[in-house]
């Protein structure tokens, strides 16, 4: 066994499966910088062409949860269940879903990051409530998680380190599209929270990274296979990201959508991904008798107000302005224009392109182009007028909430987004297939 | 069209063909530093895998000839026309040759590499004649081939430099056997260096990088497009690279064996190489009516002195003791012991592992396990019994000439490389194939 890291990139280019000892001795060198970033990158490339084998992949993923710390979550008698979604548009799922699967006996040890590109992050939404805080450091996260039973924070230095190496090469050298890599940087962060078990809500689509729920099976498989090898249950949920989820694409506008939900109320949608997935936790967290039940729970938390008295005490904890569940218009940021954008022509809404509605939200300042851009709370899309809707000419499809920036471009987005036709399409549930 | 490095990458990686555009744009940022290390890297690894078709090839190693300074020889009416071996262990073909060619009135403009790992390098050789100097300057190189018809000198930072950050990145990478990534490496050195064209002695077997001739022939196919695409002739030799070349693998040592050839004598594969590589130098060059022809011109410098008062005068123009040629032993360093190792019992030596002899050179510190490792110009092994030959217990097999240094490994490693039989094999010239 060699461990000079030429040696180790050439046994994976050619094809050889590398011993745990050489994988773990990558990993440490990756993490600790000792290996450079030129050796990191050419190996994440041949592992991009060779793949890593279930073997390979258990322990790749192992040592990146190792590079760094683990939660200790012993002192929470609770089961503890992580949700992760491969990112979408409109996907505020995590804001009413945390709260309301804590309201049902699981605890929610959520660690999440930012938004990039097209698709919005769960910290962003977060961060448009003033005052919220998503840097509490473990120790806190860990109080909070044993007190209300979910905390939302971001991603720190400690937990898997060895990730935010390896992606950060991955953005720059073409290695992100490969299934080994994504699904052991999603385990690795998650894994590394302390959690028993994960549902993965993998995105399929268009306005999803996986196009078809081929590349989305392959991705539950690597993700079960690591999950086997770390003893974490794992159920992988694919769902439809053709057309946002909801109503409202933007930080303050997917927020007021959230509590919508944990109100009760909010778009059929979001409210079923909520329900459909805060069910699959509690069925793994072994505290629902069946599937039924355990969508009944996670409904009644909604009903009966109990998640949303979980979402304000929350609020409070992470130090923000917890009479945003009351009073949202008066707390959260809104943006100095909310323009109509109506359709051009009669007919039948038969689809609406995530990934341009997305974008349009990108350039009126919703989302990062790159790490550094900052973003705009406030700015966002409205959907109006939703798949299988019928619309008469000058009626409204979508508002466009801004502060005049990238107006035009997102206007042309929309236009472009929406398809029409002459029957509304079947299909009407989000989730397509769930891998328990 | 996209430049930015990772979508380029991502092309090669998804086995798309890159524009001439793209091409120049990434080999241009290589050479000057403002494409990173880790983009270089996966760049290289995808084209590891994906290859360089015919245009890409072209276009790429063009991109790596203009990345610095082509050397200008229009003032050279002589045809000019270099030599380039894969590498090999005792393969001094360099030191007779190019006077040789150049006694037949064909320009040599040569630009050598050193020794790394098993194989030794030209430049080695001729630093053990003391005085000898190799960074001459491009402008004294020019004279001197105009002057004597050769001159032998060290690689430059302005002759390819996106051939040197490449070369360095693929040694530590895994990325050195790659067809594309080799034949655009020899050949934009080459063409560097100004030249009407180029003989390639691409080393077949167990001593050479290339295993196969299937490999060599593809190599030799890559590198007929290049010389196609830049307008330059080139023929490829394979040549048989199991057994050492020669009597000598040592540095002080291949000299001595250099100028015995060059004084008409030396061991018959040393004399065999030169003649031939010699004659489709001078066919190339269009200077011979045809190959024996070109093969008489050669033998005849080599017998009637000319090729050595050219090597004389090129040692005194580089600053080296001329006095080298008549009393070899006086002028080149000797090493302190010269070991005798035996056969253990009687056969006929049937092989002589190239690669173990090399790395027995090595360890006696002949060689260079890494760049940054002195040699010991004095040392190495010398043949006494060759393949072919039949032997009996107790006479000579070899003798190490040593300092004290490495000699217990070198010798289990000499142990290793004879192979002993009942019966000669076949085969006796070196030269396997020509591909002109």
């Amino acid at each position: 066994m060699s461990l000079l890291p030429q040696e180790l990139i050439r046994k994976k280019r050619d094809g050889q499966r590398l011993t745990p000892e050489e994988l773990r001795a990558f990993i440490a060198g990756a993490a600790d910088g000792s290996i450079p970033d030129y050796q990191v990158s050419a190996m994440l490339m041949a592992i991009f062409f060779n793949g890593l084998d279930d073997a390979e992949l258990g322990v790749w993923a192992d040592a990146m949860v190792h590079s760094g710390d683990v939660v200790d979550l012993a002192a929470i008698a609770w089961p503890k269940i992580d949700k992760h979604s491969t990112g979408g548009v409109g996907d505020k799922i995590s804001l009413p879903l945390a709260p309301a699967v804590a309201a049902c006996g699981v605890a929610v040890p959520m660690v999440s990051g930012r938004g990039l590109g097209h698709t919005g992050g769960t910290l962003d939404k977060l961060e448009s409530i003033p005052g919220f805080r998503v840097d509490l450091g473990i120790e806190r996260f860990v109080e909070l998680v044993g007190e209300l039973g979910t905390c939302l924070i971001g991603q720190t230095e400690r937990l898997a380190p060895a990730d935010r190496r390896l992606y950060a090469l991955r953005d720059v050298t073409a290695t992100v599209e490969s299934v080994p890599l994504i699904a052991s940087s999603i385990m690795s962060k998650k894994i590394a929270e302390g959690i028993d078990g994960l549902v993965l809500d993998c995105k399929v689509g268009r306005g999803a990274f996986m196009k078809n729920a081929m590349q989305a099976r392959q991705l539950a498989e690597a993700i079960r296979v690591i999950g086997e090898a770390a003893g974490k249950r794992v159920t992988v949920v694919l769902s439809r990201m053709d057309a946002p989820i909801g109503c409202m694409v933007g930080n303050a506008l997917e927020v007021r959508e959230s509590i919508d939900v944990l109100r009760g109320g909010g778009p059929a949608d979001t409210r079923e991904l909520t329900v459909g997935l805060g069910a699959e936790m509690l069925l793994l967290a072994g505290v629902a008798a069946d599937a039924a039940d355990a969508a009944a729970r996670i409904e009644d938390a909604l009903d009966d107000g109990a998640a949303l008295e979980i979402f304000a005490r929350l609020i409070a904890a992470q130090g923000g302005d917890a009479r945003v569940i009351d009073a949202p218009d008066e707390v959260l940021p809104t943006a100095q224009h909310r323009d109509l954008i109506t359709a051009a022509h009669d007919g039948v809404v038969t689809g609406i392109g995530a990934r341009d509605v997305g974008i349009a939200g990108l350039m009126l300042g919703a989302g990062r182009r790159t790490k550094e851009d900052d973003i705009d709370p406030a700015v966002g899309i409205e959907i109006a007028a939703h798949v299988g809707e019928t619309v008469a000419k000058g009626e409204p499809l979508v508002y466009l909430h801004h502060n005049g920036r990238g107006v035009d471009r997102a206007r042309e987005l929309i236009r472009a987004a929406y398809e029409f036709g002459d029957a509304p399409p079947s299909q009407v549930s989000r989730i397509i297939e769930v891998l328990r």
